[in-house]
C-alpha cells in the first residue's frame, strides 16, 4: 500500500490534471500521479488542500484520512458514490445470530493467540541477553498459550452472543500468560507490570495504546473498502462506544505489528523510554517515535501466501475475505497466522 | 439548518480558534463561530481549506460536503469517531424481513402519493390562467391518486420483499395520473409527455433529475446522521447501484420540495427554458438555476407540527424518527404528510 502522508507545516495539495502536487511556500515538494496512491494522509496542523485534490482522489477511490500530527486518525473523505455492499452487511448483522459469526470469532481469537505465542517463540530464540531461566519462562508461557488454542477448539455455539464471554475468558488467560511472558523482556525501571489499556501511567502500556490507535486507522479503513459495517462485530458485542468489527479484525495483527515493535523500541532505547512519558502521556518525541514506528512496520513487506505483502495489504485481504465469507462466496474464513 | 456554502473560485476556508474563517486573496469574507453552522458545502472548483479548519467542523459534528459548483454532491468528510447507532442498522436489516420494514415502506409509499396530490390540489386551485378544462382534470387527477391510498392501505405483509412488487405497482400507477397532470401544467414548447428517469432529453425531466440528486445530499446527510445504513431500503431492494434508505426517504419530499420548485421555474421562464437545455444535458446556468432554487427550497421554513422548520430540518427529523421506530422506542412512523 502506497501511503502519501502529508505532515509537514505549510504544506499544502493541489491538483494538475491526474498528478497530486505537494507545494511548500510555492516550491513543488512533489508530483505524483494519482494511480500510484493508496491512500493519502493529511495532518491537521499546518496543512491545506485544494477541494480539486481531494476530488480527484476521490474519483480514484483514495481514502483520505485526516490524522494529528502523528498520524493518528481524526476523520476520513469518503466518496458520495461509495458503492456499499449492502448485502454482504445484511449478512454480518445475521451473522452475529449464526454459527458462521461465531465461527469467524473463534478464528480470530484463534489467531490472536496463534500470533502471540509465535512472538513470544521468536523472542526466546532471538532476544538478547536473555538468561536461561527467562528463556524458559518464555517458552513455557508459550507452551500454555498453545494449549488455550485447543480448548477454544472445543467451543460450539448458535450466536455470537452464546459464546462470547467463552472466547473472551479463554482470550483473557492465554493473554496473562503472553503479558507476564511480554514483561520479562521490558526493564525493571520502565514497570511494566500487566497490561493496562485506560488510565496506563506506564510508558511501555501508554506505548501500546498508542500504537494500536494508528493499527486501527488501517483496519477501519480496510472494513469500509471492504463494505463491512465498521460497528458490528462477532467477538466485541455491539457498542457504540467502539467498533466492534475493528477491534475483532485487530486481534490477529495487535502482536506482530505493534508489540513486537513497541519491544524493539524498548531494547533500543531501554530505560531511557521513560523520558518519553510526562504526567501519564507520551511527550510529543515519544508520539512521534511509536508512530514512526508503528507505520514503518505496516509497511514492511512479508511473505505470505507466496506473495510478498505490506501488513497494510494483508489486513485489507482479511476484510475482504471475511466479506467473501459473509456473502458465502467462501465456505470458511481462514485467519491471519504470522510466520514471523 | 444553517448551510455555510463556499463555492466562489479562490475562496480559502480557515480557522481561527472556534471559528471559521472565509477569505479570499488574504482579504476576509466572513468569520462564523463553528456553534452556528450545521453543514457545510466546498465546491471542488478552486477551494481550498486548511485542514485545521476541517479538524474544528468534525469536532463540532458538522457534515462537510464536497460539491461539484453546482452543489451536486462528491464526497464527505466523517469523524472517525462517528458513533454509529450499530444496532439501529442491524434492526433495520431485520426491519427487511419483518412487518416492521412493510409498515414503514407503506408509510413512504402512502406520504409519496398524498403529497403528489395535495401539489396538484394546490396547484388547482393557483396556477395561472387555467382552463376549466384542465382544473377539473386536475381536481380529477387528484381523486384517482386519494383512491390508490385506499388501495395501500389494504396491503399487507411480513417482509419488504412480499410486497415490494405491489408497492412499487400502485405508486407507478398513481404517478401516472400524477404526471399526467403535472404535464398539463407545463408548455407544449417544453415537450414534457412522460416522467423519463434516465437518458431523459427534455429540459424539464433532466431539471427534475438533476433536482432529485441534489435532494438525495440532504437525504444521505440526514440518514448518516441519524445512524442508518444508506444502502438498506424497505421500499428499494438492496443494490449496489443505488442506496435504497436514501431512495427510501426521498419519496414523500419530491414533490414538495423538487417537483413545485422546478414547475416554479416553469411557470418564470416557459418556453425559455429551453434554453438552459444543450445535447440533452443542462448548461452551466441551467445547472446554477436548479440548483439554488432547490436549494432555496430545502432552506424555507414551514409550519410543521406547531413548530417553525426548514425542509432540510424536517427530512433529518424523520430519518431520527424512522431510526427510534427500528430501535422500537417508537411504536409507529408516522410520515411527512405535507399541508402545502
Amino acid at each position: 500500500m502506497k501511503v502519501l502522508a502529508i505532515e509537514s507545516f505549510g504544506a499544502f495539495l493541489g491538483r494538475k490534471g491526474d498528478r497530486i502536487v505537494i507545494k511548500k511556500k510555492k516550491e513543488k515538494l512533489a508530483e505524483i500521479p494519482a494511480g500510484n496512491i493508496d491512500l493519502i494522509k493529511l495532518s491537521v496542523r499546518g496543512v491545506s488542500a485544494s477541494m480539486d485534490a481531494i476530488y480527484l482522489a476521490l474519483k480514484y477511490n483514495i481514502p483520505i484520512v485526516l490524522t494529528n500530527k502523528n498520524g493518528k486518525p481524526l476523520g476520513v473523505v469518503l466518496p458520495f458514490t461509495y458503492r456499499g455492499l449492502v448485502n454482504v452487511r445484511k449478512r454480518q448483522f445475521e451473522a452475529q445470530d449464526s454459527p458462521i459469526g461465531v465461527k469467524i470469532a473463534k478464528a480470530l481469537v484463534y489467531a490472536k493467540i496463534a500470533n502471540q505465542a509465535q512472538l513470544i517463540y521468536v523472542l526466546a530464540r532471538t532476544w538478547k541477553k536473555l538468561s536461561s531461566d527467562s528463556k524458559a519462562a518464555l517458552m513455557g508461557a508459550r507452551n500454555s498459550m498453545l494449549d488455550y488454542l485447543k480448548k477454544l477448539d472445543k467451543i460450539r455455539g448458535e450466536s455470537c452472543e452464546e459464546v462470547r464471554e467463552q472466547l473472551m475468558s479463554i482470550e483473557a488467560r492465554a493473554a496473562q500468560h503472553y503479558w507476564h511472558a511480554f514483561s520479562r523482556l521490558t526493564p525493571k525501571e520502565l514497570e511494566f507490570h500487566e497490561r493496562v489499556k485506560k488510565g496506563a501511567c506506564d510508558v511501555v502500556n501508554v506505548m501500546l495504546n498508542y500504537g494500536y490507535a494508528i493499527l486501527a486507522t488501517d483496519v477501519w479503513l480496510s472494513i469500509l473498502k471492504a463494505g463491512l459495517d465498521p460497528w458490528a462485530g462477532f467477538l466485541h458485542a455491539n457498542s457504540q462506544r467502539r467498533p466492534g468489527m475493528v477491534y475483532d479484525l485487530m486481534e490477529p495483527f495487535r502482536a506482530p505489528i505493534v508489540d513486537k515493535t513497541i519491544l524493539h523500541l524498548v531494547s533500543l532505547k531501554k530505560g531511557n523510554l521513560q523520558s518519553y512519558l510526562q504526567d501519564c502521556r507520551l511527550t510529543p518525541e515519544g508520539r512521534s517515535l511509536v508512530a514512526e514506528a508503528v507505520i514503518e512496520r505496516l509497511r514492511n513487506q512479508i511473505r505470505s501466501g507466496g506473495r510478498r505483502l505490506t501488513f497494510s495489504d494483508i489486513i485489507l485481504l482479511h476484510a475482504r475475505r471475511i466479506a467473501l465469507r459473509l456473502a458465502n462466496k467462501r465456505p470458511y474464513y481462514k485467519p491471519f497466522l504470522w510466520k514471523g
